[in-house]
């Protein structure tokens, strides 16, 4: 069987372009080495198919219910594939030692990460959401909080989740209203219901640890008013918190992470005389937002990394379809009494395979870079360079979760296509695929919000310094390519979009009214989108060099296929971006 | 309750825009008058909401099975719908009065169709096969045929089905290998499995009449040798022909449309000593095929239509959930205490619903006008008129199939975006149409097999002379928009890329190797379905006039919003068709 991941791609670009080893060189990751990183993704790997793989039609299949005591039922084969899991010590990969960690580079971890992904997307989750639960407190809490509650989340026994929606509160966080009321005794009692809470209730691990934004009463309108809190399911002595479940959402895909409605402070489990859910708050007062924040940058580039082992598992598997399945012939053969041909001879075929890998190689090296700019970041000596990658950071994040969450998808209805019927049944993977995938435009900010993340606040802060190092960082890449055997074209035509881009952003923003500005923030995304993943693999060819063999030539092919197919698509967003159309904004509801 | 169709739409089209009244002149339909059209459209608006919608979460949720008799189990509620639909005399819509139908026009067969394909997608498939396949035989079969099978289908008593693709051939019939042996009493035996039958078996009516392609020993090689036969399942005397159910296929949407695997002649319903099914042929010996297109061309325009119901159901369920459901305030209101507002106010959010009432609307609008070319052909007094209009109908129907399979299809994707978190669920509806939709690129022609259809054949068809009737129909209409009110602007940039598109076709061909004409078959097809949707467009804008009132503003703002945002994405692929791009051909299977 096919991985649905592939190894040579992950070590071409760890090691041939982005030439991690040289993290090692950071005192923070002085105890490791190319032999630690290969055996964390050896096992990464060796686990994901043993454990998570087999489980995933399982989980499918058999949804989590909940049980006449109240409990999350899952299957077993989920349950057993996440106890490996936690068994391997895999949780605590990026942490720090003092913590229990490992303290691998985030890029090692991503690329651990992703194996189970592309295995497992919706087991994937626990772990996702408990290590980046994890590394919030490990930078906002007390000390007494990271003994109590980051420890057992690094060491796997305990799970986490980030409780921000609320039914009527999802991309407008200003509205939510669970209500934290101080407790006098340093706690908080919190009450109220967050919707759409992944991995909120089962029976996985010892404790839950629920990371909850809500309003102190007396806080400042908004977002200004919001605190975070630690609302764990179990409070330290073992007594059961007041946090109850409520309901199950049903779902078209990501079936097996639970999704749930949670009622705060309700009264299911309270019983002494002060209502609601205990809460620990978590830095100061009000600054809840800044520091969920902190995990939401991650878990954008982590829900980017879910979409991209999706669609690079639907890649891998139309692949194989497409070699083994035999059918028609090429265009001038006429001779019908000739054998047909393996699918992959056909053009059209061809052409459904280069689109996805150019989707999900370019994505899944975006994601790696973005990683490793994190590294960088939280690695750096000098504090200009780190705030530099920092910025850099924050105007790539909003592309690396709506990019591939975009096309990614976008390959799994084209795996889908290339198994014709078959692909439209369970009895093939890539159905499940394109299901899962669907979800990863709504969550982690919808699609939309990444528009208005990028163009509205991103783009311009600091006076666009982080747009400047963008803009900077491609042009370097540029003038490489300029240089390079073959690549002075793509150079060119890369160059011309930048600068088209440049350009635009400043027109757009010289219009005087944001609205105006805003209104086609979705294709500013989209388009500034495709620029990056162009830059992405111009910095794949250069990294490939002259190099000879199937996997050069491939990423060379998938390359030209984006330049040539992909990149154009830019050209009539850009000129519609330039015109600052304003149909969104004239049309009036009761003309629908 | 908001109708998932819309009646306003329906009435624009058929009657201010494409004046079917007119139709009354002509011989065929002259029993009819805009009274009775309108009568068969709402008691389908009627039966459709009652009986059908219903049904559509029920039929999802409970997947057909195979009960212990061997028969298959539907649930109740699909059971009862049907049956009232055909109680209602609906199937015989436009099958001739001497036939027991009701001689009506296509395009009203088809817009009465849509309000049932809208409510219930699974459910109206056999509705919809069962005509295609009575219109097959009706035009084909011998009069004793006719009475034996044609005339229990139109009362509703039987249904049909077509059996084309075995588990190896799907796309390339070529490759069928199921057989008809003569009997010596002019019938044949049957022998072979058939694969992706569609309502292949069920208990809804008495009998099922599949239309089976077979070929007969001795035959030419590939197509030449194929001919088609009627195999019921049972025999006019009430015995049980040998065609047995052997599975039914797990989909991802669908799911209330059976969809077997039948085997022909395995003996499990054989008793005599003839082995294998028994089959009348229909027509002559080996033009199997050419029939069989006949019924495929009406089946691709109602895939079109079925695609489009989708879409249509999927936008006006996401338009009134933008309507009720408030979150976050405009950009320019700063104050977070202030009330949110439905999202429809958001620029964002009214470009989902532009994108999706420009693609639903454009795909009904363009299925009907191939819906009234159908009945011009088919009443047409002059022959040369006839043949023109046959001509255009063949240049169309692979965009008619594949147009709306495609943009429909992303239509649901935004009514979904435009649900967040809830579009996800199996408490709405928009996810289940999603998953519903996502077939129609595959069946009747996968989509890349249209754009070998459309620049393989269809426009090169007698001269070209297909493809000029496309143009100047085209030019027609620019001619009318560049003296109307407004509309001079779209008239020129519709002319500029017909011209484009008529150059770039001509160009393409003088290549002089089929191969690389066709490697971007189907981005010839996406391109050129982009541009006669625009077209479809503009004639709705010509039909619109200076009409004043929201319904009229409505469509004035999706054909700006189609001609802003969406025909420009025909310039990158006209550029890349004028390169003759070879990538596709150049990539090596090791590649990947």
């Amino acid at each position: 069987m096919t991985t649905p991941m592939s190894r040579q791609d992950l070590e071409f670009l760890l090691y041939e372009w982005l030439d991690v080893e040289t993290l090692t060189s950071r005192d923070r990751f002085a105890a490791h080495s190319r032999e630690t990183f290969d055996a964390v993704l050896e096992l990464s790997a060796d686990i994901a198919m043993k454990c998570f793989a087999p489980a995933n039609k399982i989980g499918d299949a058999h949804e989590p219910y909940i049980g006449d005591d109240g409990k999350v039922v899952l299957p077993d084969e989920v349950v057993a594939g996440l106890a490996e899991y936690r068994k391997a010590g895999l949780i605590s990969a990026s942490f720090d030692d003092e913590l229990g960690g490992m303290q691998l580079p985030t890029v090692i971890r991503q690329a651990s990460a992703v194996w189970f992904q592309a295995a497992n997307a919706a087991m994937s989750s626990y772990n996702f959401l408990t290590v980046g639960n994890a590394n919030l407190l490990a930078e906002y809490a007390t000390d007494e909080q990271r003994e109590t509650w980051v420890r057992p989340l690094v060491e796997g026994r305990f799970s986490g989740t980030m409780c921000l929606s609320e039914p009527q509160a999802g991309s407008s966080l200003a509205d939510i209203t669970t209500k934290a009321e101080p407790a006098g005794d340093g706690t908080y009692r919190i009450t109220g219901t967050k919707m759409w809470i992944s991995a909120g209730d089962h029976e996985l691990t010892e404790n839950i640890v629920h990371l909850v934004l809500a309003k102190i009463p007396g806080g400042g309108p908004g977002v200004k008013g919001i605190s975070l809190f630690i609302v764990p399911k179990y409070l330290a002595d073992g007594t059961r918190n007041d946090v109850a479940l409520v309901g199950l959402n049903h779902k078209m895909g990501n079936r097996a992470t639970t999704n749930t409605l949670l009622n705060f402070g309700d009264g299911t489990f309270g019983a002494d005389s002060a209502p609601g859910a205990v809460g620990f708050l978590v830095g100061d007062e009000h600054r809840g937002l800044s520091y969920m924040f902190h995990m939401m940058n991650e878990a954008r580039i982590g829900v980017g990394f879910l979409a991209t082992a999706l669609g690079y598992a639907g890649y891998r598997a139309s692949l194989d379809y497409a070699k083994v399945r035999t059918q028609g012939r090429p265009v001038d053969q006429k001779d019908p009494s000739t054998k047909p041909v393996p699918i992959i001879e056909h053009a059209d075929v061809r052409r459904m395979l280069l689109a996805q890998k150019s989707y999900v190689e370019g994505a899944l090296a975006f994601g790696l870079y973005c990683s490793v700019l994190v590294d960088q970041a939280a690695t750096a000596a000098d504090a200009a360079e780190r705030a530099r990658i920092e910025l850099l950071l924050e105007v790539l994040t909003p592309i690396a979760k709506s990019w591939p969450s975009q096309w990614c998808l976008e390959a799994n209805s084209l795996a889908i296509q290339v198994h014709g019927g078959y692909g439209y049944t369970r009895e093939f993977d890539v159905e499940q695929y394109y299901r899962d995938n669907r979800l990863n435009p709504i969550h982690e900010g919808a699609h939309g919000i990444h528009g208005i993340d990028l163009l509205g606040r991103k783009v311009i802060m600091q006076g666009g310094a982080g747009f400047a190092a963008l803009a900077e960082t491609i042009e370097a890449t540029v003038e490489r390519a300029r240089g390079a055997d073959g690549l002075a074209g793509y150079a060119g035509e890369l160059h011309s979009v930048v600068d088209r881009l440049v350009k635009v952003t400043a027109h757009i923003w010289s219009a005087g009214d944001p609205k105006l500005s805003l209104a086609n923030a979705t294709v500013y995304l989209e388009t500034a989108g495709h620029i990056v993943i162009a830059w992405i693999w111009l910095e794949q060819l250069l990294a490939a060099g002259n190099r000879s063999g199937d996997f050069y030539d491939g990423k060379r092919a998938a390359a030209q296929y984006f330049f040539r197919y992909e990149l154009p698509k830019t050209g009539p967003q850009l000129d519609l971006l330039t015109a600052l159309d304003r149909t969104t904004l004239d049309v009036e509801p009761s003309w629908f």
